[in-house]
C-alpha cells in the first residue's frame, strides 16, 4: 500500500495489506482498466519526451543531449511507481520487466556518492545551485516512492537500494550543520518518510522533518527575483514555517505536497502539535480554497491557490496535481485521527478531481481543470481546457501522477484496526483485515445500495465501520428489513460475532441536491451546483437543447430535477434532467439599471451530466455553477 | 496636441491646437498640478532605476553595464513627452532644459545609421533578434512620440531629427522585399503616423501601414516557444490579420495599441473599410471585455483580455496603459468618425481608469487597477494592488504613461471644425476653436451645471456642440431659464450667431445610479456597481462602520442612495450614503444545499466614495461591485 505507518507510528487506523483490497466489476473497475491500458502508452510518450532518454544517457546507455525541464526524471518515477502498484493488483510479467529493465539504467545513471538526477549530471550543471527550479529532491522524493511502492509490490529491492544511496547522500549533505536549502517544489518529505517505513532507518524521517521544519525562513525563493511569483517565497510554501501557516497558499501542489509529507512526519515522530496545525490549515482551506469538486488552486498566474473565497469556475486552476496532493493528505489525516471527514474529501476528490482530469480512454489528461469552458474559449495549446485534453505535456508531471494514483486505488477503500475493519469507499469487491474479511456489492455512485457480505469471520466480535458520507440525508443501515437511520458524516458502526454469510445492508437516497456557495464566494453567486450522491453534475453543450447557446441556459431551481439513465451516453451515466429558462440576448448597454426590466426568459430544458465525464465528445462549453433563473 | 491629423486625412472632427485650449482650476487642475509635481520625481526615478543612465553610457557620456529589459529607453522617452506637453501647458526654463540636455544625450546615443537602442548597444546584441521581447520598434515607436510633442510643443526639432533617422533606417530596413518580422508590442505605429503627420514623409505612414497589416502571420511569437502566452500568436495581437480580427484579444495594451496605430492608418489613408473593423472591434470589446470603470484586462497571466463576459472584478488586471492605450484609441475613433460614444469612453476611462491608477499626490501609481481588494490580501510585491501604490516598477511602463497622458489631457477636451467647436469633456477653463472662443464654467464632475460663456465669436452662424453623456438621463440645455430636454448620448448642438458674453448651460441631473452588468457576466452577478456622474463608485474599508468587514457587507438596493459632500475626505468628493446589511457569519460548510435557510442579516450603513480615490488611505480592502442584500 502506499503509505504504511510504521509500527510506534501515531494512527487511528491503518491500511489494510496489499492483499486485503481487491476490485471487482462497477464504475472503478472500468477506470482502472483503462489505466492500465493507458501504461505502455505512458512509457511510450516519456520516451518521445526524452525523460527515459535522458536516464539512458546519465547511464551511458545512449548518447545525446538532455530533454526539458531538470525534473524530467520524476515523471518516470511517477510512471514506475505506476507500474508498481499495477503488479500489485494484477502482476504480470511485462511489467515486472519494465521495473527490472529501467531499475537498471536508473541504477546505472547513479553518481557513486548516491547523487542522482539526469538532466543535471547530462548538463554538467552545479549540484543544488537551482534548487528552485531544478528540483533536485523534488525528483529524490518520486525516486523514494517508486523505490518503495516496487519493493512492496514485488519483493524485489534494487530501485530501493538505488533509493536509500540517494537518501544517504542527501542526509550527508542536507540539514543541521550541512547545506540549509529546501527545494523550491516539496514532496522529498513524503519520500523520505515512506522510505524510513520501508528500512526503518531513522535518519531518514529525521532529514524529511528537517526539511519540513526549514521552510518559512526564505531558503526557497530565487535569490534577488522579486517582481514575479517566482520571487515570493509563498510560491514555495517558505513564507512561514508550517506551525505558523493559517492556510495553504502559494503554488498549490507545492503547498498541499508540504502538508502530506507534514502529516507524515508528525504521524511517524508523534507531533501531536503539528498535526493539530495541519487539520487546521486542511479545514482552512477546505472552506474558503476549495472549489466545490474538491480541487484546489484559484490562479493560472503561479499555479496558485488564491485568497479566501477565490474561486471563480472560468479560471480555475485546479490542476490535476495539487488534487492528487489533496487526496494524499487527506489520506494520511484520515488514517491519523479516523475522522470521517477525510474519507468524504477522498471521496469528493476521486470522482470529481482526479477522475475529471482523465479521458474516459485512460489516455488522454487535464493538467487545468476547469469548472467552465466558454462558447469558443481559446487559451494555450499546452494547458488551456479550451482545447480538450492531451496525451502529454511538455511540463508532463500530471499523466503519470495520475496513472500511479489510479493504480494505486485500492490503497484507499478501506482500512483496519485489531478489532475490525473500516470501510471508507463503496467499490464492489472483496476487504479482508486480519480475519475478517467482507464482500462489498454496490452499483455506487449510481445507486446508493451498499451491501456487504461477509466471507471469512473470527471466532469473537469485532466491528464493522461504515462510512455515512456527508452527503447521505436519510440513510439507514442494517440487515435487510431491519434498518435504522444512521447520520451522514459518521462511520456507523456494526460490532458483534459476524458469521460468513451475514449481510449488513447501507441504504443512502440519492436525490439530486441544488447547492449554493458560502455567500462570500464573489464568483459563484446567483448560481447553483448539482450533486447526486458523490457526483458533482454539469451542463455540456452537446446535450442542451438545439441551438440554445450555454451561456444563456438558466436553471429553475423550483422544479426538482429528474434522473435518468443512459446506457449509451460517456459510457453508461445517470443524467439529470431539469427545468430552466434561455436567457435573452446581450442588453445594448453592457451595464444597465438594476430597475430596468428585461424581457421575459423563453423555458428551455437542461440536461445535467457527471462532470468527471465531460470533454470526452470534443471541447466544448461547459459548466459547473448554473446560474439560476430569476 | 498629441494626434494632430494631416491636411487630407479622413476626420469628422479636428484638434484644437496647443494654444486653444487652457484649464483654469476645477477638479482637473488639481490633479494636472500634482502630475507637474511629480515630474521632477520621474526623472529621479528614472535615474535610480538606470533608464538615463543607460542612454548616457550608450551616448559614451558615462561608463557601466546596462540596466534592465531592452525596452528601458521608452520609460525616458514617455516621461520626455510629458515634460514636452507639460512644458506647452505652462513654459518653463527647466522643462525646456530637461528635453534639450536628454535630447542631446539621445542624439549622442544613436548609431550612425540612425538606430537606437541603448540597451541592446550596450550589450552588443544582435539587431532586431529578439523582437518578441527585445521591443527595438517599440521604442523607436515612444521615441517617435516623444520628438514629435517636443517638436509641437517647444518648435525646436532636435529629437525630431533623431527620430526621423531612426524612422529612416526603419524604413529601409523593415516592410516588403526587407525584413519581414513586427514587434511583439505595438505602438510604432502610432509613432510612425504621428511622425509622418509631423514631417508630410509618406514613407513613415507606408511603414506603419506595412506593420499594421503585417500581423495576423505569426511573425510576433517568439519561435518554437509553445508552452505559455508566449508562444501564443493572440498575445501579440497577431493569430489574425488586424481587418479579421472581431475583437481585441492577448495581450491588453499591445492589443489597444495596436488597434490605435491601425485608426490612425485609416485616418491618414482613408480606409473606410479598415476603420469599420476597427469600430466593430471597439464595439466587440466595450460590450464584453470592458470593466464598468472602463478598464480593460481581465487575466494576470499573459496581462491579457480574457474571453467576452470574463471579468472577474478581483482579478481584474486593468492595466493603467491599457486604459490609456484605450483613451488613445477612442480619441482617434472620435476624431475619425465624430461618434459621442467614444467622448462618452474617454469621460469614463479618464475618471474611473486613468485617476485611480496614480495617488492623489500624483507620485505613485497602480500597474494593476483591481475592482476588488480582498481584506489582508497579498500579492506579489511589484504589481499586486494588494500592497498599494508604488513609486516606480521594474517593468515601468505606467508611470510615464501617466505623466504623458495627464500633460496632454488638454488634447481630449475638445475638438473643432470649419463652423463651430465640440465641447467632449467638461473642465474649466478657455476653448478656442478659430475665431469662436468660449469660456467653461462647471463644479464637474461633482455638479452637472455646465455654463459656456462667448469670449469672442466670428460674425456668422457658428455652431456650439456640447456633449450629453450617455449618463446624463433628465439633460436639459439652453439659456437662462428657457431649458429644452436633451438626448444622452448625443451633442446638444446650438447653431447661430454668437456674441461675447452670450451663455449656453448644460444641467445634467446626477442622481446615483445602481447599475447591474450583462446577464453573461458571471463574476459580477447578484452585485451592483454604484455611478454618480461620470464617477464610477466604490466601498472601501475605512469608510465603513466599526467592525463591520468588507467581505460581509450588502448593499440594499431598495433605498435610494444620499449624496454627501464631504470637503475633507481624499481631497474633497461628494460620498454617497446606502442602507444595507451584515451578510452572516460563513456557514458551516462552504457549499450547502440552496434550499436551506440562513440566519437575517442584520443592516448596517455603507458609505461609497469615488474609486478613483481609494487606497490612498493605505492598502485597505476595497469593492466595486457589491453585493445585493436578497
Amino acid at each position: 500500500m502506499t503509505v504504511l505507518p510504521g509500527p510506534a507510528a501515531a494512527v487511528e487506523l491503518r491500511p489494510l495489506p496489499l492483499s486485503g483490497v481487491s476490485v471487482a466489476g462497477g464504475f472503478w473497475a472500468r477506470r482502472l482498466e483503462a489505466n492500465r491500458a493507458a501504461i505502455p502508452l505512458g512509457r511510450e510518450r516519456l520516451t518521445e519526451a526524452g525523460s527515459i532518454g535522458n536516464l539512458r544517457i546519465a547511464a551511458g546507455q545512449a548518447t545525446g543531449a538532455a530533454s526539458g525541464a531538470g525534473f524530467r526524471d520524476s515523471d518516470v518515477y511517477k510512471w514506475l511507481e505506476a507500474v508498481a502498484w499495477e503488479y500489485a493488483r494484477d502482476p504480470g510479467e511485462g511489467l515486472l520487466e519494465e521495473l527490472r529493465e529501467l531499475g537498471a539504467t536508473i541504477a546505472a545513471a547513479q553518481r557513486e556518492d548516491g547523487y542522482l538526477n539526469a538532466v543535471a549530471q547530462i548538463r554538467g550543471e552545479e549540484r543544488y545551485a537551482r534548487l528552485w527550479m531544478s528540483h533536485e529532491l523534488y525528483c529524490a522524493g518520486h525516486l523514494f516512492q517508486a523505490a518503495v511502492a516496487a519493493a512492496r509490490a514485488t519483493g524485489e529491492k534494487r530501485l530501493l537500494r538505488v533509493a536509500t544511496r540517494f537518501a544517504d547522500h542527501l542526509a550527508g549533505t542536507f540539514g543541521p550543520g550541512r547545506r540549509g536549502e529546501v527545494d523550491g517544489h516539496p514532496v522529498v518529505e513524503m519520500g523520505l518518510v515512506e522510505l524510513y517505513r520501508e528500512t526503518g532507518e531513522r535518519r531518514y524521517l529525521d532529514l524529511a522533518r528537517h526539511f519540513v521544519e526549514a521552510r518559512g525562513h526564505g531558503r526557497a525563493a530565487k535569490p534577488g527575483f522579486d517582481p514575479s511569483h517566482y520571487g515570493d517565497p509563498a510560491h514555495y510554501s517558505d513564507r512561514l514555517p508550517v506551525r505558523e501557516t493559517e492556510s495553504p497558499e502559494g503554488h498549490a501542489v507545492r503547498a498541499v505536497y508540504l502538508a502530506a509529507g507534514a502529516t507524515d512526519v508528525a504521524i511517524e515522530t508523534g507531533d501531536a502539535a503539528l498535526l493539530a496545525t495541519l487539520r487546521r490549515q486542511y479545514d482552512a482551506m477546505r472552506r474558503g480554497k476549495q472549489h466545490i469538486t474538491g480541487a484546489v488552486g484559484s490562479r493560472w498566474d503561479g499555479e496558485a491557490f488564491g485568497e479566501a473565497y477565490e474561486l471563480a469556475p472560468d479560471r480555475a486552476y485546479a490542476e490535476t496535481c495539487a488534487a492528487i496532493g489533496t487526496l494524499q493528505w487527506a489520506w494520511r489525516l484520515l488514517l491519523a485521527t479516523g475522522d470521517p471527514l477525510y474519507a468524504d474529501q477522498i471521496e469528493l476528490l476521486l470522482y470529481n478531481a482526479l477522475l475529471p482530469a482523465v479521458s474516459l480512454t485512460g489516455a488522454d489528461y487535464f493538467y487545468v481543470n476547469t469548472l467552465h469552458r466558454r462558447t469558443g474559449a481559446r487559451g494555450e495549446v499546452q494547458r488551456s481546457p479550451a482545447h480538450g485534453r492531451r496525451p502529454w505535456f511538455n511540463c508532463a508531471c500530471c499523466p503519470p501522477n495520475v496513472m500511479r494514483t489510479l493504480a494505486a486505488l485500492p490503497s484507499y477503500l478501506a482500512t483496519g484496526t485489531a478489532d475490525g475493519l473500516q470501510v471508507h469507499q463503496y467499490v464492489p469487491g472483496t476487504l479482508t483485515s486480519g480475519d475478517l474479511s467482507v464482500e462489498i456489492g454496490t452499483g455506487y455512485p449510481w445507486d446508493g445500495l451498499v451491501t456487504v457480505t461477509v466471507r471469512a469471520a473470527p471466532p469473537r466480535e469485532v466491528e464493522l465501520a461504515l462510512r455515512v458520507p456527508d452527503w447521505a440525508q436519510g440513510a439507514r443501515l442494517g440487515s435487510l428489513g431491519r434498518l435504522r437511520p444512521v447520520a451522514p458524516g459518521t462511520y456507523a458502526r456494526t460490532r458483534r460475532l459476524f458469521r460468513p454469510g451475514d449481510q449488513v445492508q447501507l441504504r443512502m437516497p440519492m436525490p439530486a441536491r441544488v447547492l449554493v456557495a458560502d455567500d462570500r464566494v464573489d464568483a459563484t453567486r446567483g448560481c447553483v451546483a448539482v450533486m447526486r450522491g458523490p457526483l458533482v453534475y454539469a451542463i455540456e453543450q452537446p446535450d442542451q437543447p438545439d441551438g440554445a447557446v450555454l451561456e444563456d441556459l438558466r436553471i429553475n431551481t423550483e422544479v426538482p430535477l429528474e434522473p435518468e439513465h443512459l446506457p449509451d451516453l460517456l459510457g453508461g451515466v445517470i443524467a439529470l434532467r431539469a427545468a430552466g429558462a434561455l436567457a435573452p440576448g446581450p442588453a445594448p448597454t453592457p451595464y444597465r439599471p438594476c430597475e430596468q426590466p428585461r424581457p421575459p426568459a423563453p423555458p428551455a430544458d437542461l440536461k445535467l451530466i457527471p462532470y468527471y465525464a465531460w470533454a470526452n465528445r470534443g471541447p466544448h462549453a461547459m459548466r459547473v455553477w448554473i446560474p439560476r433563473k430569476t
